[in-house]
């Protein structure tokens, strides 16, 4: 199948609706809900509804009641009534996720994680955090620090997103080529399954073969399989230094194979992020932050380790892209020196909604080799339906950002969007690559999964979705397309 | 539940047989697959099926067919037959395994993997090697290093053991807490389900989201889910450099300490290994390699990566051990003295077996900070039922094998030897650990699963078991303790 065969799906609509009749919650729940939880805890509210209507995406939909649980005991009660009535319980953490993964499509309960923000353990002999899913992932990452411990995986999101929300989505950032994603940290979980059960995985031990890997099943079900309530993190030791540097390329097909080249040098980057030219523009107009507009592309590298070994392999890095076409090779000084080239990076997305009302985010991956192809087929997509797609991202692994900038509510625009967005599906599966890196299917992806997933690896999702959630009340209409008719 | 209250259970037989009513493989069936898989692919005679009855374990049992497929079609075909015939199949690679994972308890067919051993990709720009499950794991580091690439996860079984049996039990060795085992480098898999029917998961990205992990599902699922014909894996560029220290403690507490110690400084050793006074001894009493036989404990660490920061953390190192109680630290000035240190490392294992006729070789993971507190309770164990326990195995990721040694003709030390394992167990998990860390479950440890696992977790991995293999014809008997009557 080819992404352009579904253009009946509108993609900017989030797909059809789930097919599932549910049950409306009823007023003697409600009631039940708001006396256990208290006035805090759950909302009912007309402006709170909508307060949890959307998420990072532009889907929206209201819940018919927000819950934010505290405790654990609390979350088992919430689903054990949404299983007794038969009603979709949709979690989320802050809201930021880029799939409409925690819109609540089919009404129903939002389960908020918010106020499950305790950091319950910082364990430093055994260098791992036990935490509430609602912890927001920067102050995870600033606990570590404080204790001379990291927490690599830094998605984008990180001052508004809470660890569990990137559990639920495996979330990524820059620095999976060295040092991995979320999932590569998670020890164990608690969850609580669809009918309200307690259920624990793995434990504090780095190695652990007792049994199936339910963990990393969990890791990235965004939401759909259960409940997250606790979370076993391991961290490592702060690197001794981190070292970053600029590159400019007049030509994108340059920087786009620098990657290839660091590797094969023995030098393994903390991160390697590519901004094209259409990005550096979008940051500059707003930011005039000094980055060279003229440039096809820029990288922002990242080395850290001993601070002797950072030393030579910086200077490799920067004779290599010197000798491959970089006229400009930046070296940060010192910390102040790169938060200024990070905080150009970071501005990339938000900088893109000046531009026009509306983004659709992509977050295609594929083979480190075929970057610069992807790059290649991208400009053509956009070049063919007239569209802006600034493309940015994280090179060192693979998943990078195109953006379609449109306005939604111009039909005949969003038309070009879906053949689009198709294409660049197409594009990533003919790579060998796929649709989501770091954000996850959600509502945006879920009609395009076929086309990029095995039928019988499909199947049996769908198997293990139904043994964990047999009234398909978890997330509903999210990940899987809907089922043939 | 205590291990202690499970004495009626024989961990040196196995635990109980499945319980399913198999069919017997029918002649036709035998002539189908003779005629389709040629002589050497199909084996009847006594001897060969004798050849194929155990594994690394003293567990022993016959199947009815061995059949070595080329191909995944012929995978394909010989799983469709099983599931005609309702008759057990046990995947195995090489038969080292420590579990008595791959040994056929309940006969059928033994379907294995050794002549499907090609590499059939070696791709060094995006660092990955796609190979059918029977290549030898050795022969894949050699293929990786002949191309300046490195495949960290090194079981000691490695000259004997597939890759694919390394897969199907999630196989660790000395660097987990640096690279991960080999959970950590596999990027997708090719599989057979239990009724034939191909199946991907997976791919060659680095950053893959779209729906759920069902690579590291079957990833240490031991034979039970599905059979693997093909896996993608991920390599990463060589070291710069690698050196290797032994540290030389009188006391092993001190010993034991040591890794937290050294972490704290900031330095992520690429391994350290423990050897106790009784595997000390075992090793020395058979090579004679000048290990200090006095000592309680020695550490084997090694360092990776960039020369100059080799050099610095290898001086820190040296300077924390010496500080902290060891006698003497020994750095191999070359690879030649570091391939001596390794070598009585790897020789532990073997030496132990000429020292009684039988060895129950445990895996126990625990959280760091438990290690102290572990050793001192295995060697009262020790003490307490009159068995030498040595004690060795992976410090630096919490994973201690103490191998039981005793007669398995011997009734009355068999039945010690059953009491102390299970108070192994017991103190393993006791301290937040687990059963095993890289040995996997198999035979030897399924009826302790419910001490170590979440009886809600259980029941999932159940369900997920009956989804996968309705039949429960892959690996029967093994992984799953039997169900209550």
């Amino acid at each position: 199948m080819s992404a352009q065969d579904k253009s009946v799906i509108d993609i900017v609509q989030g797909g059809p609706p789930p097919s599932a009749n549910f049950g409306v919650l009823s007023p003697s729940a409600k009631q039940r809900l708001s006396e256990q939880l208290g006035p805090e805890g759950a909302l009912l509210a007309p402006e709170d509804l909508q307060s949890y209507a959307y998420d990072g995406t532009f889907l929206e939909h209201r819940p018919d009641i927000v819950v934010l649980p505290r405790t654990t005991a609390e979350v088992q009660t919430i689903l054990a009534l949404a299983t007794e009535e038969h009603v979709p319980v949709v979690t989320r953490g802050a809201g930021s996720g880029l799939a409409g993964g925690s819109v609540p499509l089919s009404g129903g309960i939002v389960l908020a994680t918010t106020r499950m923000d305790a950091i319950l353990e910082l364990d430093d002999v055994n260098m791992l955090v036990r935490v509430q899913p609602g912890v927001v992932t920067a102050d995870l990452h600033a606990a570590a620090l404080a204790r001379g411990l990291y927490y690599p995986p830094d998605p984008a999101s990180q001052r508004q997103s809470t660890i569990g929300g990137n559990v639920a989505m495996c979330a990524g950032g820059p620095h999976g080529l060295k040092y991995g994603v979320t999932k590569d940290y998670v020890l164990g979980l608690e969850a609580v399954t669809a009918d309200g059960r307690l259920m624990r995985t793995g434990g504090k031990m780095i190695k652990n073969v007792t049994g199936y890997n339910l963990t990393q099943l969990l890791v990235g079900s965004e939401g759909t399989l259960a409940v997250i309530t606790e979370i076993i993190i391991r961290l490592i030791p702060k690197p001794r230094s981190t070292r970053t540097a600029m590159a400019v390329f007049p030509r994108i097909d340059d920087a786009s194979r620098m990657i290839t080249i660091i590797l094969n040098a023995g030098v393994v980057p903390a991160t390697i992020e590519i901004m094209d030219q259409d990005s550096i523009r979008c940051v500059e107009e707003w930011q005039h932050a000094g980055l060279p507009v003229d440039a096809e592309a820029i990288l922002l590298i990242e080395l850290d380790g001993e601070p002797s070994a950072v030393d030579v392999e910086l200077r490799d890095v920067e004779r290599l892209c010197s000798e491959r076409g970089a006229t400009e090779v930046r070296l940060a000084a010192n910390a102040e020196e790169s938060a200024t080239l990070w905080a150009a990076r970071r501005a990339v997305s938000a900088s893109m909604a000046r531009i026009r009302p509306t983004k659709l985010g992509e977050d295609i991956s594929v083979p480190r080799s075929a970057i610069p192809e992807a790059l290649t087929a991208i400009r053509a997509i956009a070049a063919k339906y007239g569209l802006l797609i600034p493309v940015y991202g994280h090179i060192s692994d693979g998943n990078l950002h195109p953006n379609i900038l449109f306005d939604r509510h111009d039909p005949e625009e969003v038309e070009r969007v879906n053949k689009a967005a198709g294409e660049i599906f197409d594009v990533a599966v003919g790579l060998g690559g796929t649709l989501t890196g770091e954000h996850g299917i959600g509502s945006l992806k879920k009609e395009y999964l076929a086309l990029a997933l095995d039928p019988v690896e499909l199947a049996m999702m769908r198997q293990i979705k139904d043994a964990f959630d047999p009234l398909g009340i978890l997330n509903p209409g999210k990940v899987f397309p809907a089922r043939p008719a």
